[in-house]
């Protein structure tokens, strides 16, 4: 077990004061939102860490941006990280914790990886809270209306527990309210989570709290958690969560971790606030973006930065070699061995990404790969050589084995494209419909022929336009391993994208378009990593 | 706002250094465990606050409890506070917040009131881990071939929402498990909260969770949470949340508030843990059981002291000149209007109470009168002149408009009667059936003629004798109101105790006993607490 420095020395380093911490146990902390919101404001540098089309092979995108941070505090640089802190439900299923790995992690990881500082179970108690009192006000005579098959608010739970996916309640009699089909989501995958991730201050948190839609009147007009009188209780609900968590790397790099929405029905960043805290604290800040660049990268631009104002000064594309001979067709257990030619196919999924993050999003671009010690001279050269003519340098990192000492080349790399001039541009415009927003990122970043849609996705989002939603900037679900919404590797041109359903998310200001099927929450496999873990003498065993 | 003063300051004055405080924030810390254990035993001393059955005139059982151990400390006693933690769905329900009141309250109020240290959800999380385990086994091809229709896990949610009670899991097809019937209860109804609160240590927690018993074989065979590999994986979710809670009263007392299982089907006290840090940290500990002295106070000495080995030196019973008046028949609305006639027979209440904790427990007994400006000194001679013979002071303290200076007498009273020797006795004996136990406390506690047993409760308590849980305590749930299952106010005598249900919890080590029905998931008010709560300017409001 590796033992963190004391938190408080971590704050005090970038400058927060013993009484700006509010700590939980010796190691991590919550910063006071006031003090964070009293410091001037400074230019300093944000660096977006993203990634080619994720693979099973791996591509460690979180290990990079811990790497990176501790290799340019290695050069002196003030970095400061800011990430999504991890959901506990996978923990105990497939995936176990979600905190870097080898030498480039966070600290302490169990507690990140479990209860944290309780920013989950507080966005759960909100969001079921705002359930009950949609149901309680339904049973007790109903005045606003509501027409309970149109309520949208499902509960959360930050369990993988497919039992719960769609389930009927009120069983029972007149005294347990009115029957109604629901379901719960995954915490991560609420509304709530996206709010509390795209929020200012407090009372933007109550605002959006305010808007949020739970459904509609019999004459088809909507009922927002406003008129419901929750906005306030929710609000109070949350007042601990939405301050920005601080911990540490492994190398004693500060890490503000916070937030965690999905990355598919919301936007996948971690908060606004923990990168403005990041931002107000160091010289440079590394994010990241959920998924692939397609996801993660274009809701950041399109939702994160169009809405908060922030900009990415780099984007860091990150990508294996393993990663690359998978999209060119290498099935996952031959990873390993030197494939050239694979690799040249299947660098198109990232040749694609990096062309994206340029000339639709006017990115400064730099590759990252993480190395692994199968990657061979050959191969590395191979990257090299199809990324010269985009004008972008693959830099190789082996922080996982190294930490930041085996980051410095991509550190000094980082900070020489952070000298380059970069100007932010989104791929849509406000001011054109919804259904345009999604033909332009569908044409433009997915690069599919044209979009379909069903008739009652037609349907939500005719009524949308027509309730004043279309300026909102839009939130596409889709496959994260591949350009299209089935499974195409490499880098598909011309295919379709099927849109199914639409779901407005008032709260955290977009549209939900949801391609294909989408899942919100996620079961237990048959061997789940829960049956693993153990505590024996105060020592947690199985988690990482 | 009253600003507490620095939680580390609070721990240091009763000798707990900064390496064994886990702060949460300025005013909130866990004491860690390993710590505590390590210290010597020392010889101070418990006193239980208890009460005559509850009313809506109110008791006041926690302020009580706060004002006599500020009382206390005012007099130069290292008095240490022992209490429960708040569910926090009932503060948007309508109970609103359950931290004292007045000048006797606890420190920081909204907090506790909320989510405080996340133990509750760490408790609804290993709680939910432990039902989606459960129906994983059953969907993953049931090896260990549980009968579905047994399964006892319900899940839990720190919500009131009836319309969890009862609700039909897993629709929508093969992939979303095994259709079942179940539902919430509130996460204070869990077994896992009466585990935690009952556990001695990390690896006595370990144990009660590995016995939980799940559900049955089709052979009839037990399931439990072991045989599914889930003790662990639980353990790890609770590991923080086992470590006691240390806040402080208005006065600046300090308070290990911990716990909160319901009084009905479970015990309803604190956790053993927080009582044990309390007793090796100051000299005198007040501590309090759920509801009347027949039902907490019976579950603190024959379920607590029983596993424990705790026993309490004093009784504290808690009475309201007004309460009396409701028992003796006066409406609500009219307590406050002198009523000696009606007051003395209400008393009667009072009366069995200090009896039962004399005769059947062996207590030292006081009575702490909670004062109203409405009291007359008739009716305070009354009360004194009724308890004379059974040689057992009425004490008055005005702690509620006072706080400590207005329990100074109630502490000297505390002081004196501590003096008086005192052994606990128990109201049955281990080692007879668990029907015979039903009969003891029965006829002994609530003064019942008889038990009658519903034919599916008398089949449950053969199995369970069968299975050799036969030398368990019993916790019955029933009414609070009354020492019978229906509301029998005053002194009711030869009714009869209706047993309905029989649950095992094993976990817990008990088995309780349904008298009645009774309710674990509540459900919201027309008009909710919730919708008075809001937060302007980072200022809370409307939660107490």
């Amino acid at each position: 077990m590796t033992h963190p420095q004391p938190i408080a020395d971590i704050a005090r380093s970038i400058g927060i004061p013993d009484e700006a911490l509010l700590r939980y146990g010796h190691d991590k902390a919550k910063v006071d939102l006031d003090w964070l919101a009293s410091l001037p404001p400074r230019r300093t540098r944000l660096v977006l860490v993203t990634a080619m089309s994720p693979t099973p092979a791996g591509e460690g995108k979180t290990t990079t941006s811990i790497g990176l941070a501790d290799g340019l505090r290695a050069l002196g640089e003030e970095a400061v990280l800011a990430l999504r802190e991890p959901s506990m439900g996978p923990v105990f299923g497939m995936k176990g914790g979600a905190t870097g790995g080898g030498r480039a992690r966070l600290l302490p990881e169990d507690d990140i990886n479990l209860h944290f500082t309780g920013d989950f179970a507080a966005i759960a108690a909100a969001n079921n809270l705002l359930a009950a009192l949609v149901d309680n006000h339904i049973h007790h005579g109903n005045a606003l209306d509501i027409d309970p098959r149109s309520i949208e608010i499902r509960r959360a739970i930050d369990v993988n527990d497919r039992s719960l996916r769609h389930i009927v309640t009120s069983l029972g009699g007149r005294s347990n309210g009115v029957l109604a089909e629901t379901g719960f989501d995954i915490t991560a995958a609420s509304q709530i989570m996206a709010v509390l991730c795209l929020a200012e201050s407090r009372d933007d948190l109550r605002e959006r709290l305010s808007r949020i839609v739970v459904g509609e009147r019999y004459d088809g007009g909507e009922v927002t958690a406003a008129e419901l009188s929750a906005a306030g209780a929710l609000t109070a609900i949350l007042k601990d969560a939405l301050a920005p968590n601080l911990v540490q790397t492994l190398e004693g790099t500060p890490a503000f971790v916070h937030g965690g929405p999905f990355a598919n029905i919301a936007h996948g960043c971690n908060s606004v606030l923990a990168t403005r805290a990041a931002l107000a604290t160091g010289t440079i800040t590394i994010t990241e973006a959920g998924f692939g660049a397609d996801l993660g990268a274009e809701k950041f631009i399109d939702i994160l930065c169009r809405q908060s104002g922030l900009r990415p000064d780099l984007s860091v594309v990150v990508a294996t070699v393993r990663a690359l001979k998978y999209h060119g067709g290498v099935p996952v257990r031959d990873v390993a061995a030197e494939n050239v030619e694979a690799l040249r196919a299947g660098a198109s999924n990232l040749l694609r990404h990096v062309e994206n993050l340029k000339d639709v999003f006017g990115q400064n671009v730099l590759v990252a790969l993480n190395a692994f010690d199968t990657d061979t001279p050959a191969e590395l050269q191979a990257v090299a050589d199809l990324l010269e003519p985009l004008g972008v340098r693959a830099v190789t990192s082996t922080h996982f084995t190294d930490g930041g000492a085996g980051s410095i080349d991509l550190a000094r790399a980082v900070l020489a494209d952070l000298e380059k001039p970069s100007e932010t541009t989104f791929c849509y415009p406000e001011d054109v419909s919804l259904a345009e927003k999604a033909h332009l990122v569908a044409t433009r970043v997915y690069r599919a022929g044209a979009v379909s849609w069903s008739k009652g996705a037609r349907r939500k989002l005719r009524g949308l336009e027509e309730r004043g939603y279309g300026r909102l900037p839009i939130c596409i679900a889709k496959s994260p391993y591949s350009f299209a919404a089935e499974k195409l590797m490499g880098a598909p041109s011309g295919h379709t994208l099927p849109i199914t359903d639409v779901r407005l998310s008032a709260g955290a200001g977009f549209v939900v378009l949801i391609a294909g099927s989408v899942m919100t929450m996620p079961g237990l496999p048959a061997q789940p990593n829960a049956v693993d873990i153990d505590v024996a003498d105060g020592v947690l065993t199985g988690l990482q």
